[in-house]
């Protein structure tokens, strides 16, 4: 049976004959061909006829019109329309730019604009800092990208790149009370990237680079930091970082091992892998081997870009070499941010005693649950359709939450380790288990810690 | 007395003795110093002392200052906190971005964001054309200044910029429905701010530049709308020619006269001078001297640059040479774009019969209505305390609602006039009069019938 989803949600129109068992045939073939029925509305009846919206999730365009090609063939029906509901929802965009207050009388419009705002203006003009208190920079962030990394589509550019941005200012805005706002560029030139977010800067108290391809990324991130005084942070690489930081602290409650003493394996070392790698030496760990296509990363390898000679150079104390098989064997902790089939079976079975396996590509882990779940101890994935999901709407909305609220101008180290603490701490102590490491996606206490943690970590 | 307003609106929070007549020697006082009691709220009272916030509107900073220190020295009455009505209303910021629909369950979020978002992205990579319908480009205009040109107030930096363009956006919103996002630069050099605006235009349906200082508005202007394909609008210039326009068709009915035989003179040949003349010249007007602090320009004129130049090959057919004694004798209009005390009594008598005098700068006058409205047919300003307010927010949210309905990728001069005929006409032929030439700020028709013609007007 094909995986449905409400990724896949149609709503079909069907005019059907006034006649008894119709609907019922209509409903055995999406049955059979395994749609999955959600509401059923009249729309109307008229003499002999009935009209009914029938949503149903699919799991592919193919398999939508595979049962609209079938149901097509009932006699006495009719499918007058079919609207894809992810499409529906997307009409027009997905946020809105709205008054704080109503703006209806006079005196309002002479308080909020001329001749009033002028006061503010001067008061602001006088001392710039008033910015954060009285202008949206208190509790704004523009997510900028480029559209060259993002999801698992790859270079799409910046208008292809807006759906995600925009469905990312509403995490924000749901999760962390903040206002974030989508600014796609229409240049993947790291200098004039660099320039445009300055020029743009005033006007918001933070940046989220989203979706921007390595090695590019680093460099844009050490830049602005340095020469803008608001918090930069490249979700992809920090976001991701913290959360399977925040699972592995709970993880390694589960099977009661301590960060210091465990040997780790990282595969895939761009942007969000190295991100993590620094992470877990900022936990303890000091056995870590990093792994690319060619193999283990190790100081004096050959076919190494800079940040990768960097990487070498802080990792696999022992010097490792070879690939996959060399690198795992014995380890306590598998990191995924690579590709599908990475681990196998054999490999994952050379692990330590009560592995770890966090298998964070997306849509198609390194190993998949069903085949890793009887062999580990602990096991995460970046899916929603398993346990364990690292997904970073747990960080980002509650990061900026609290860099906003402590005007921090900018994200050190010490704020995302307590990042990763507080959402480990969401989870109770008398809770966690090896299906509970890291708290769910819709769990609103983790934005309010990670915000009061980071705001206490600053300085 | 003093001209009291709700932009120098203050709350002063007063305990006092609960001893009868207390609170009537300090409304005595408020009153005779010339400020305009509002609200009056108790906040509490306990054994023998009761606390009232009470709101007064002043007419500036000394003002209150005068105020609260004598309501200070009143025997049993000490003030407790006084608050700053307007500063109050900023704190924050005036704009927030919402969701346009809640994120709450899994299914919302598995197609507003990761996966089914990314069927979107699929979609407007292979026909970048559909993200004016699925992404906010469709709806949403960004605001953009340098803050060299604000208000009155002239360069004050973008971060003190930022407040008046909170408020274009909240007018955008609530009279268009338009969505508006703020974008304050930190830059002054025109080919930065041209490659900005370009960079990060792919998430937006059209660009409003506001408060850029002359001649650099004009160059950014111009070579935004050659190189971009959404509607780019500087509405210092256009918005102020577009009401003006409205405005003169109007006051031309109450005179009975015919634009192509009219006499003009326009104070003030900047960048809303420019504007205000080329349409002018669009409705028909043969005869217009612009002037600028030289005196008039005419063609071979010394002290012109190249706008100036160009200017005055298209005006002055009778090459008048001089200062404002002889350029308007015998005009049937004088329009102001300068400042106070350009148009002198003595001056204005020289005027043809029934003439009529647009003097718009802000706040004060070229010539006072008090002065002027004995011996002018038809008065108009940019004030709202006067009849006749000639203000910007009747043209923006609908020309940039109807461009952005119909996809313009300019809004061209046909455009233009359409809009300024939208808001003349929306001023019944029948309620036509001296003191009502232009609908109120308020009037939500206007927006309306603007978006309308505009949109009938495109191509």
């Amino acid at each position: 049976m094909p995986n449905t989803g409400a990724s896949h949600s149609i709503t079909i129109r069907l005019q059907m004959d006034h006649q008894p068992g119709l609907f019922a045939k209509a409903a055995e073939i999406i049955g059979r061909l395994g749609g999955n029925i959600g509401a059923i509305d009249i729309v109307k009846i008229t003499k002999g006829k009935i009209t009914r919206d029938v949503t149903v999730d699919t799991s592919s365009d193919e398999h939508k019109e595979q049962i609209t090609e079938e149901l097509n063939q009932i006699d006495g029906m009719k499918i007058l329309h079919i609207s894809d509901r992810v499409f529906l929802m997307h009409l027009g965009g997905k946020i809105e730019v709205n008054s704080r207050f109503p703006l209806q009388s006079r005196d309002e419009l002479s308080m909020a604009y001329t001749p009033g705002v002028a006061r503010i203006c001067e008061a602001i003009h006088k001392d710039p800092q008033l910015a954060h208190n009285l202008t949206i920079k208190k509790n704004t962030v523009a997510i900028v990208s480029d559209g060259t990394a993002v999801l698992g589509l790859g270079d799409i550019g910046p208008e292809a790149a807006m759906p995600v941005m925009e469905g990312k200012a509403m995490l924000f805005k749901e999760f962390g009370g903040v206002d974030a706002f989508p600014i796609c560029l229409d240049t993947r030139d790291t200098e004039e990237i660099i320039r445009t977010v300055k020029a743009i800067a005033p006007g918001f108290g933070g940046v989220n680079l989203e979706d921007i391809a390595a090695p590019r990324c680093f460099e844009i991130e050490r830049r602005l930091q340095e020469e803008l005084n608001i918090p930069i942070f490249h979700d992809d690489q920090h976001g991701t970082a913290i959360v399977m930081i925040a699972g592995l602290i709970n993880a390694l409650k589960v099977v009661n091992k301590d960060a210091k003493d465990i040997k780790a394996v990282v595969a895939g070392v761009g942007a969000a892998g190295t991100a993590c790698t620094k992470m877990m030496l900022d936990l303890g760990i000091k056995n870590i081997i990093g792994l690319d296509r060619t193999g283990t990363l190790y100081s004096g390898r050959d076919k190494m870009n800079d940040s990768k000679v960097a990487y070498a150079e802080i990792t696999n104390p022992h010097k490792i070499k070879g690939g996959m098989d060399e690198a795992i064997k014995d380890a306590d902790l598998f990191v995924g941010l690579s590709g599908p089939g990475v681990l196998s079976l054999e490999q994952l079975k050379t692990m330590a005693k009560d592995p770890i396996v966090f298998a964070m590509s997306n849509p198609t882990p390194e190993i998949m649950p069903e085949v890793a779940l009887p062999h580990v101890a602990v096991m995460a994935t970046g899916r929603s359709d398993y346990p364990n999901q690292l997904n970073n709407v747990l960080c980002f909305p509650g990061i900026f939450k609290g860099a906003l609220k402590c005007r921090a101008q900018s994200i050190t180290e010490k704020m995302k380790l307590a990042a990763a603490y507080a959402i480990a701490e969401t989870v109770k102590e008398n809770e966690i288990c090896a299906d509970y490491i890291i708290p769910g996606v819709f769990n609103k206490d983790v934005a309010r810690n990670v915000a009061k943690a980071v705001k206490k970590a600053y300085r």
